[in-house]
C-alpha cells in the first residue's frame, strides 16, 4: 500500500511541516521506497516534483522540505509498487489537462479490474492501474460534459465515478484541479482541519513540534488529508469506506449519491 | 526574447555542465528573469522543474545544477515575458500527453497571429502565445493522425506545421516526445554534436572548463542546441531561419518540405 498526503486551504500555505513527517515514510519510518511525488497548484499553474528514489533520501524531497512553496491544493504520494515497475512514468501524482485546467491524481490501493478506456483522449504513459483509472475518470467526465460544469453537477459525477472505481478494487485516491481537492476513502484516509484557535502540533514520524498560532492569522483554514495521521496530538478524523469528501477553502463537504451534505 | 536549451543523446546523459552556464542567463549574465523551466525525459516518463523566480537565484535551479539527472531528451527555457504575465502557468516547457506519450514544448519569439484551436482536445491553461501554439500543433497532429504515425509521416507533418507557425510570427521552438527532439529556427538557434574524439569545453557565462574525454565513452554522442552558444572553444553551427532539425540519438536530420536530408 502507498501513502497519500493532501492539503487544501483558503490561503496559499506551505506544506513543509506535514511533508517533514510524511517524507520519512518513504524508506525511513515505513517501507514505501519505490518513488514519490508531490504536485503544487499555484493559481492555475501546477508543478510536480517526481523522483523514483525513496523520499527519505531523495534530493528532490530535500528541496521540497527546504523550499516553502505556497499553495492552496497539494497532493503527495509515496509509492510501494504493486502494479507496474519502479519508473518515473509510474510515479504519482499523474497530471493531465482538461477544460483548460491541470488535474492531478494519486492513488493508494489496487484496482484489479481497471476500467477500459473508450477513446484516445486520455491514455496512460506508464503501466499502473492507477494512471489507467485516472485516464478513465477524466474520459468519463468528458463523456458527460463538453465543458466545465457547475460544481453541483461535477460533484455528482465524481460520486458516481468514485463508486464505480470502488467496485473495481481498492480506491483510496485524491484528485485536484486547483480549485478543490477530492478525497475518496476505500480503506484508510484521515483528515483534520486546522483553524483558529491554532495550537501546537507534534509529528509522529519525526520529533518536531510547531506552534501554528505563531504562523497563522485568525482567518486561515487548512485541511490536511493523509493515509495515516501525521501528528500525535491533534484530532484526526478517520474517513469511512466509500466516503468521498471535496475540500474547498479548507472545508470538507461530504458527497453522497443524489445529495450533498456539508 | 527568451533563451532555449536542448539536449538529445544516444545514451542517458546529464546536462549539468550546459545548465551551469545556461542558468546564469536568467538574471545574471543576461536579463531574462521572468521564470524558467526544464523538462527531462527518463524512459517514457518526464519530469518538469518549473520556477517563476529567475534561474540565477532559483532554489529549483540549484537542485538541477547539483542533481545529475540522466536523460536522452531535455528542453530548458528561460523566460523574458512578452505575452502573458509572470506566473507558473506561463512558464515553459509546457507538457501534454498525446498517443500515450508526454510531449514538451518551449518557444522563443512572439507569435502575434497565434493559430486558433478547432476543438477542445488541447487547451492552454495560461495566456501565452507559446502555449496556444503548442496546443494548436498537437491538435493538428491529431487531425492528421489518430495514432502515432511512422517517423517519416510525422516528420513531414512537423515540417508543414512549423512552416505554418513561422508564417504567424517568430517561432524558435523545441519540441520533444522523449524519442526525438525537434528544433525550429526562426532567428537564433545554434547547435553542436559532441562525439569522439572528445575534448575540452569552456563556458561563456561562467569560467568553468570540462574535459569530456574523461567523462565519456567512444560511442557517446550528445547534441546540444541553444539560442546562443554556451561555450567559447567549440564549433557551434548557426541554424538558418526556417530550418527544422530533428535530433535522434544525438544526430541531427534536416527536414525540408517533401524531402528529408541527413
Amino acid at each position: 500500500m502507498c501513502q497519500l498526503l493532501g492539503m487544501n486551504c483558503n490561503v496559499p500555505t506551505d506544506i513543509c511541516f506535514s511533508f517533514e513527517g510524511f517524507h520519512k515514510r518513504g524508506g525511513a519510518t515505513d517501507h514505501h521506497a519505490d518513488g514519490w511525488g508531490i504536485g503544487f497548484f499555484e493559481d492555475t499553474g501546477c508543478r510536480l516534483f517526481l523522483d523514483y528514489q525513496a523520499s527519505s533520501i531523495s534530493p528532490v524531497a530535500a528541496l521540497v522540505r527546504e523550499y516553502p512553496i505556497k499553495s492552496q491544493n497539494v497532493i503527495a504520494h509515496i509509492r510501494k509498487a504493486t502494479v507496474g515497475k519502479v519508473s518515473l512514468a509510474n510515479t504519482h501524482p499523474f497530471m493531465r489537462e482538461l477544460w483548460g485546467r491541470y488535474w492531478i491524481f494519486a492513488h493508494n490501493g489496487e484496482i484489479k479490474r481497471a476500467p477500459p478506456l473508450q477513446g484516445h483522449r486520455f491514455r496512460p504513459v506508464g503501466d499502473t492501474d492507477s494512471e489507467q483509472a485516472f485516464c478513465w475518470l477524466l474520459e468519463q467526465l468528458t463523456v458527460r460534459f463538453s465543458d466545465e460544469p457547475c460544481s453541483d453537477l461535477l460533484d455528482q459525477a465524481l460520486v458516481e465515478l468514485a463508486a464505480d472505481l470502488a467496485g473495481r478494487g481498492v480506491a483510496n485516491f485524491m484528485l485536484s484541479n486547483g480549485l478543490w481537492l477530492a478525497a475518496h476513502c476505500a480503506t484508510h484516509l484521515h483528515y483534520l482541519v486546522r483553524q483558529a484557535p491554532f495550537g501546537q502540533a507534534h509529528l509522529v514520524d519525526n520529533d518536531v513540534t510547531v506552534d501554528f498560532s505563531e504562523l497563522t492569522t485568525a482567518q486561515d483554514r487548512v485541511a490536511i488529508i493523509a493515509t495515516q495521521p501525521l501528528t500525535d496530538n491533534e484530532n484526526w478524523i478517520k474517513m469511512t469506506p466509500g466516503e468521498l469528501l471535496v475540500f474547498r477553502d479548507g472545508q470538507p463537504t461530504r458527497l453522497c449519491g443524489g445529495a450533498l451534505h456539508t
